[in-house]
């Protein structure tokens, strides 16, 4: 690893995948078990080549090009058309996609650990690739057998690209408030769609000749509001008799965004049936457009979890390698003699203090990532009479590893530049890249907020709260018995009594719900929302410190830990990882108390201040 | 104020400045008696309008357009030059300079509510008339008579600018380190001066006929490390007999470097003495550098304390407007009703919770600042038998000011970026720009990390704890029984108990720096430093919660002040300041919690990690 390249840690992917959560176990899960677990390890070995070798390298220059509208056609940075086209060649497009529709059907949880690296090494690139795996799933899910036949394994493949129209410019969070129409064609079995979306990434570029767009619009009569809602296949060009593109489908680009950031990705207004008319194909049936969306926003919020992990895993790698090759300064315990040795910035504690914080929060959340994907897969494949405890277990940590990904990962990108100093704040190191390209995490698919209302309002709720009584089963089982020294038994029992404090806040969020309201109840969801998150990193933190433990035991026949962990690199990876779970539980987990008290204070100055403007 | 344009908050300043502080009291002492209060009024008024209407309308233009090098000569955005002439002629460049150099005088505590807003409105323009202040303050301080009179005026009236000239590439936090060097030349009263100096903003421009370069640089034969540091007058250009810039003296742009921000600010990496000698005038005497340096130093600190707040403050005023003019969803008290009237973002809870944060973190840091510039005033100009206290609290909270400003004032930016959503995320607005340019803050004139220590290990400890004690009297006035409301009440009695939360944290430092070592005693010097604003920033806040709960008893002769609230702009404004103050006690100052938790949980683990890159 080195401070500018970005670089994947393939030992630690490795270690959460088949040290903690033996993934190479799915393969004897119907439908899994074509695979063996040297196709997952090449999988891993390959994908993080592509990451590094063929995204990596166009980041900064896609950065710096970025995408650019001129005379109505979108012209993409030099080689993300290349780039784009091996996406499809070496079906890294199709990676969990059916195989039926040339996909590889792959597990999430071996998926996930090579879609980090997708996005962390180029996220500008990698949304158009997502969105086009993510919307030829919605037509495999909802389409006909004619729709089907005719664009999913040219999208999974890369033949044509994919997007998602959802935003339009005064419905955006609040989607149910779309104005988009459609109306059925006196003649045919197409709609004619009217309307602009805003938002739109990947809206149109020049990697294929044909874009498949899927959008929400209202069908003339349709119920107000979310219910009248559907969803129209509708490609930029319409197919001829031989399936291949032929006239123009009225999709006109209108203008790209100017972003912070993802400046490589064409992030469009489109307007739909303007000069010439855009044919929609119903999927599947009227109105049922929102929760066909919500299929794939789900597995978008997932994403986007990723999308931070990713940026913040390469600036933890960049930041690392800084500290240790940067000389600046004694060593604090040197006092003030002159003449002491200079010092990487690796040893000063400061320096370190956030270097472990980044460390904690990328393999916390990867934890609850990569424990997520896990837990997907066992929802699809697992026996029948776990699946509905491993889709409470999903649907409650959506929300969850959103924020935790997004807004972890951009903290830990932070402290990432402020490791590096001065250099940090310059496009010389990737660093001010990933902050400007991840800022976008917390807002897209959903806001950091909206997350927190899924959670709160939503999720904690349903089924009476039964989701709520999984997640808590499912993390049930630490053990601070289990731990060998003094160190991780600390914060096991540590961990415990904010586990507590997390039960606790939620009994107290519904005495607010009912004692005050709704916007009461609702107020500090977001901070709730962090909460579960630094609960849960700290959760996979302890139980892979566990396996960890165990490993190092082996490998060094019981002898100190801390002695042996400088021997070898493999020692000093699990010693870490027992480091790392104890930071996060005693150094960042302990925000946690200030969120509770927050929650119980009970005051609610913001709810009566008068904000409006003068 | 709009979503989309910069402006000041000139009534709450106004608040600060006359109804707390009551600035207008500094009239009568010694050095400020030639002042009235309309003075300070007509000050406040013009500063603004300078701030809105020159500097802000050149703040986009100047982050697209950049500083330029070419051909060795560095060319600032359209308009710059001329903005920066209006500094000189205007008088802003002197605003707290003193008279005899055509400066105004003004205490510090008037002034910087206009420079808040000159930072906020254009933080890379500003840096240079910044720099120029401070560098020609220097010259005034330590210099002859002849290097006064040669230099000061031109500066302070902007017919020339002025750097410093501190970092090295080997030497940036370690300045102590620098190798630049300084050799007497035998035939006159100068010094060669021979080195590369990098990160030096406003390092050369096109604003002036002569740059006036204050650098730091070792003389032959002189002691190690910062002991051995002297200080010197290098112009861009000598003077010749009439004092006017003549023959050219070596300083060479190297290169600007490429920042995520402030990027209108040409910060140079610069050569001396390589193929033309470069002239050196010693100021004072050899090997006294550092601690010349360090009064700038501290200045320069302070500044960017409220460059931190500027941004902030425009970007709250910003993501308000915003917030009331921007219509999505309906309120959570609704329900599901599709046919219920849609809302204004503002009364969605948790945008209001952004939103009340922003401001808290805004009025709180603009309190700490404002206090530290009256402070500084009563330092300078405040009775002899005072100046010991004040001088013990400018330097102890110096420090936590920087730190509040550079890192609050960040996450404020953050937290407006959040309440815009995808557009904030846009260049269109002006908050990407905002977050881009502060991220800078936390990082010069002394890292974040570097401000803890300095508050830790230093500031702490001077005298056996004298300044902490003066810090702790100074706090010391807060009652429960002043407050007239529930709310502020309690929020009065929570302070105190955060106090004692502070007061644990600092002896359990002294305890474990007794017990553990100094890398353990400083392991958490930077969390300790937030727990420092946070409690200084709600005291602050409150202290003006209680001028608020009087002046709004006036105005409403004691009816209940939530209703008589609604009434007009002053009694909101006044209503405001007492639920912020609340905001701060009960949603943000609780993180304290957690910092009191790290600090005294004895946990260790990032310093026991092996972080040594494979």
């Amino acid at each position: 690893m080195n401070s500018t390249q970005y670089s994947i840690d393939r030992r630690d992917i490795r270690f959460v995948q088949k040290e903690f959560l033996r993934v190479q176990e799915l393969t004897r899960l119907e439908g899994l078990s074509q695979f063996t677990e040297e196709d997952f390890d090449l999988i891993l070995q390959e994908g993080c080549n592509f990451a590094e070798e063929v995204l990596a390298p166009l980041n900064k220059t896609g950065d710096q090009d970025g995408s650019k509208l001129t005379d109505g056609k979108v012209k993409t940075p030099a080689g993300f058309k290349e780039a784009w086209q091996q996406f499809g060649e070496y079906g890294w497009l199709g990676i969990t996609s059916p195989a039926e529709f040339g996909g590889q059907g792959l597990p999430l949880s071996v998926a996930v650990g090579v879609l980090e690296g997708f996005f962390g090494a180029n996220p500008g690139l990698y949304l158009t690739p997502m969105l086009t795996t993510g919307s030829a799933g919605l037509i495999v899910r909802f389409g006909s057998d004619e729709q089907k036949a005719a664009y999913c394994e040219k999208m999974i493949t890369g033949v044509w690209a994919g997007t998602m129209c959802l935003s339009e410019p005064n419905a955006g969070t609040a989607v149910g408030d779309i104005t988009t129409s459609a109306e059925k064609a006196p003649d045919g079995d197409h709609y004619l769609i009217r309307g602009t979306k805003t938002w739109i990434s990947g809206g149109d570029h020049d990697f294929t000749e044909n874009i498949i767009h899927l959008v929400l619009a209202r069908v003339k009569g349709a119920p107000a509001g979310p219910k009248g809602i559907s969803l129209f296949i509708v490609p930029k060009f319409r197919l001829d008799a031989n399936g291949d593109p032929g006239e123009f489908n009225g999709v006109t680009t209108v203008s790209l965004e100017h972003k912070l950031g993802i400046k490589s990705s064409p992030t469009a207004m489109l307007e739909f049936g303007g000069d010439t008319e855009s044919h929609g194909f119903l999927l599947e049936g009227e109105n049922l457009g929102m929760s066909q969306m919500f299929t794939l926003m789900n597995e978008a919020r997932y994403v986007v979890a990723y999308q931070g992990l990713g940026a913040a895993a390469g600036a933890y790698r960049n930041a690392l390698a800084y500290a240790n090759e940067r000389i600046q300064g004694i060593p604090i315990e040197s006092g003030k003699d002159p003449s002491a040795q200079r010092t990487p910035i690796l040893s000063h504690p400061d320096v370190r203090n956030m270097l472990m914080t980044m460390k904690a929060l990328v393999e916390g959340t990867r934890g609850l990532i990569h424990a997520l994907g896990y837990y997907t897969d066992m929802l699809h494949h697992g026996p029948e009479s776990t699946r509905q405890h491993y889709r409470d277990l999903v649907d409650i940590l959506t929300p969850v590893a959103k924020n935790a990904g997004a807004d972890q990962g951009f903290e830990a990108i932070r402290l990432g530049i402020q490791v590096l100093g001065g250099v940090g704040y310059t496009e010389e190191f990737p660093l001010a890249q990933h902050l400007r390209d991840t800022k976008i995490a917390s807002i897209y698919e959903g806001t950091s907020g909206i997350q927190a209302l899924d959670l709160v309002t939503r999720k904690l709720n349903l089924r009476g709260g039964e989701l709520y009584m999984s997640l808590l089963k499912e993390i049930s089982d630490l053990d601070e018995a289990a731990a060998r020294s003094q160190g991780l038994s600390a914060a096991i029992v540590e961990w415990k009594s904010s586990l507590e404090l997390l039960k606790a806040t939620v009994a107290a969020l519904g005495e607010t719900m009912k004692t005050q309201g709704a916007r009461e109840a609702v107020f500090n969801a977001s901070d709730v929302t962090v909460m579960f998150g630094d609960v849960m990193c700290a959760y996979y933190l302890l139980k892979m410190a566990l396996v960890a433990q165990d490993a190092l035991e082996k490998l060094t026949g019981g002898q100190d830990a801390a002695l042996k962990a400088l021997e070898s690199e493999e020692t000093a990876f699990y010693y870490n990882k027992i480091k790392t779970a104890e930071h996060y539980v005693f150094q960042i987990l302990p925000r946690i108390k200030g969120i509770e008290f927050k929650v119980r204070s009970g005051n609610y100055a913001a709810l009566e201040a008068v904000l409006t403007t003068g």
